[in-house]
């Protein structure tokens, strides 16, 4: 079978030939149908990211795919249906607490790989196969969307870790602002507008118009922030303090920034990965405002089996002009690459392994 | 009657006579007992902090007050009923809907006037008046330590921020750290080891042995960390990373190395109230290392009536030994300027306006 793989460092990925997979005891066999390309992926392909499989000299890549079952190979799937997989695995030695009580996505360095990214290949390929607690079910008219599931979850487990942090008192929010417009940017800010119902949105960028991210942004009723204009730390004086920051840029300043943004008793949920980086910072400030207005920083990564759930009736919420305009190009194996090009132009893409 | 207040930047409290309060409709009058002393009272007295009563040139102390009810003027409190007052009340405007849903502590900047600190006298008086709603009723066997029901209460609210920061997923920390060996980091360390019964307990101060307050850590059963020897980042290396960092410095490095000396889905609590300072620091490390470990930062300020609540019940089971050592000395009026009085002997003081 076909597979999409990377050789660290090599800077693009390659069409390669494996064998196709066996289920193994309590594994299913599933056919690949879509499989999104995210910002993980490229760091991956720049080396800046990810690890080999012990032995392997390339990375399958992929870990946001959609499929449908081939062989339930004895598992409760049946064959024929839709199913999203989970990223992270339990590591060579064998599972652990995290994976036992269902939060693989609370495990530490070194107690889970992930598919695609660290350790064990991913899912872009014609078929993979899974330990059938690690396939998500959703409903066939998903199913060409299907590969949004997992980033939609990153953001369901961000607001769930966001929000506990603010459940010790009456917290009411209104206003949010979604630091970052690429496609998990926009992703969250229509999931905060039209599924979590905030009454104000922002999303911060550095773009001109016209953009399509832009034109995304004003399409779901938000306000678009241009970084260059209006520093993170000058929301509120230019717009509004808000109730919630989501921080997906990946920029170490942002993190700091973020607490300024934030109106009192607000939350700053961070998700990028910064390399290290000193810079010069009010500590001084930073520990003041977040004591003397009850504010909070949540770091969250990763996300687990319930948080898919959640996010496959989120996707089905989003409207149909969103996921229309988000999703630029899907592409067959033979135009594989792509699906991997960058640009002002692209927004979200996905390999099409298989159609339905 | 006689009240201690302070002329902002005197340097030192005075002894002055005022008139005895009257309770206007629904508030009681209290003959005060005992009220405790703590950094904020120094920080006012220093004229770092606090802001006078409109039309005052001087400021009653005391936030941390416990008193006995002398006339429960048509109230639901008893005359000789032991209460502690708490501290926020409306600001001159009226109410507001913190102050309505019984959390005057989410109240930002300008929402609020705090007794003794900021914009309305405290309890260092003989009587003094309040709401009812205000007042906590305590056991008549508590009376004498009623005046440390105050800041436990700050702790109680710093635990249920932190601990609900938590709350998505399942978290059973075994190890604290308490950031600073003050009278605060003192009475939340006794809490962390015998009543929220943490494994494994730490302290940190920058004190030589002999010392009180590190015979009260090792009382304790906890380890004392020289932060001259092993700075707050260095403690997962030279003890163990901890799920859970208590800052009661102010000292605002202290809120960033936080972030290191958390284990993976550790929470650190942040109560301290730093000036602006600029410094240095790896934001990049920073941000990476609470987004891949799922590190969280609570800040807190002040404390609602339920936590006041908590406060007792926690005061009721600490050892008679802790609180003994705690309190260094309880003074009368004659005295009172020995209450202020700081040093390595002086762990935690009280002024006494009467027994019971």
């Amino acid at each position: 079978m076909k597979a999409i793989a990377v050789e660290p460092g090599a800077g693009e990925p390659t069409l390669v030939e494996r064998p196709q997979p066996e289920p193994g005891t309590g594994e299913a066999l599933v056919r690949t149908l879509r499989v999104g390309v995210d910002g993980t992926d490229h760091e991956v392909i720049a080396g800046h990211h990810g690890e080999l499989p012990p032995g392997e000299e390339r990375l399958v890549l992929g870990h946001e795919a959609v499929g449908v079952v081939a062989d339930p190979n004895g598992t409760d799937l049946e064959e024929g249906e839709i199913v999203v997989p989970t990223v992270r695995r339990p590591p060579a030695g064998g599972t652990n607490e995290y994976f036992e009580r269902g939060e693989p996505d609370m495990a530490p360095e070194g107690e889970y790989v992930e598919r695609g990214i660290v350790g064990e290949h991913g899912f872009m390929s014609e078929y993979f196969t899974s330990p059938a607690e690690y396939l998500v079910s959703i409903p066939e008219e998903l199913a060409a969307l299907g590969f949004l599931v997992e980033p939609i979850s990153i953001s369901e487990k961000a607001f769930e870790h966001a929000f506990a942090s603010r459940s010790a008192f009456d917290w009411n929010p209104e206003s949010a602002l979604v630091l970052g417009n690429g496609s998990l940017g926009l992703l969250t800010l229509a999931m905060l507008e039209k599924v979590y119902e905030f009454d104000r949105t922002y999303c911060l960028g550095r773009r001109d118009r016209p953009d399509p991210t832009i034109d995304i942004i004003e399409a779901l009723g938000a306000t678009y922030v241009d970084s260059r204009e209006t520093p993170v730390s000058e929301v509120p004086d230019a717009y509004e303090a808000v109730d919630f920051v989501y921080e997906a840029t990946g920029y170490a300043k942002h993190a700091v920034e973020t607490v300024d943004a934030l109106a009192p008793n607000g939350v700053g949920a961070l998700l990028g990965v910064p390399e290290p980086w000193e810079f010069e910072v009010d500590g001084g400030h930073l520990h003041r405002e977040m004591v003397l207005h009850n504010k909070a920083l949540v770091g969250t990564v990763n996300s687990h089996r319930g948080q898919f759930e959640s996010a496959v009736d989120t996707l089905s919420q989003l409207p149909d002009w969103f996921t229309d305009d988000l999703v630029t190009g899907v592409y067959g194996l033979e135009e594989y690459d792509a699906a991997f090009e960058t640009g002002d132009e692209v927004v979200k893409t996905a390999v099409e392994f298989a159609s339905l």
